[in-house]
């Protein structure tokens, strides 16, 4: 683990947060979405088969724990979450890595998915923060 | 687990295959992906968060078997897959499901999700028969 690396290619859309038991967690830059992605800190995993049985059930628990910060975070902000969208997709950036993300029915893609689409708005400074502070307080 | 059913929504565009211990297993009937969606049988699931840990686990083990299958699948047709795309999106239909696609980066949408796109073509009667029987032997 202690070779862990982000993908600098995350980079662009997120910023690193904060480290769960297993995974580096990053906040998706986006005032659309309530939106977090999980790095599983095992050196060159790629697929879910790479991590073992141990590791993926506490990655699984990680996910239920995304769930509850989107959850909170759209509160927060006013426009609860209707569906949480979980993804390990990883065909633009292999390094394994799970999308955890709050949808609302009026949201500006519903019912679609929210990858590969352009149209992000990135956070104003004070929300960006917002969001942090309620991901290290869970 | 008695009262369960799949939701008839998933009817129009897969088949059900087989149970395993957790989970109710459908394969998509695309001849462009191999594709199972699985179905955890717990009534009135619809988040992962609706899973007791066990049962998370136990669907984290289901999905890595999932994914071996469409490994396979992919394998036996001579189109091997590149990449996995795991997800449990629910915005069209909330009954808790998993998606597991093998992805190529040849395929008709890569590097995009697959999901909310049009273009579907069902597979041959032979076609889908080798294919459920890749998932009854696994």
């Amino acid at each position: 683990m202690k070779d862990f690396a982000a993908d600098p290619a995350f980079e662009a859309a997120s910023v690193p947060v904060v480290e769960w038991p297993l995974c580096h967690v990053r906040l998706q830059n986006d005032a659309r979405y309530c939106w977090l992605i999980l790095l599983p800190r095992v050196d060159a995993a790629v697929e879910l088969s790479d991590l073992d049985p141990a590791q993926r059930a506490g990655l699984m628990e990680e996910i239920v724990r995304a769930g509850e910060v989107v959850t909170t975070m759209a509160a927060a902000e006013g426009c609860p979450v209707d569906k949480i969208n979980t993804a390990a997709l990883g065909n633009v950036t292999s390094q394994l890595h799970v999308h955890v993300v709050g949808r609302r029915r009026d949201d500006p893609l519903w019912p679609d998915p929210v990858w590969g689409r352009p149209g992000a708005i990135s956070c104003a400074p004070d929300q960006l923060q917002a969001r942090k502070e309620i991901i290290v307080r869970r």
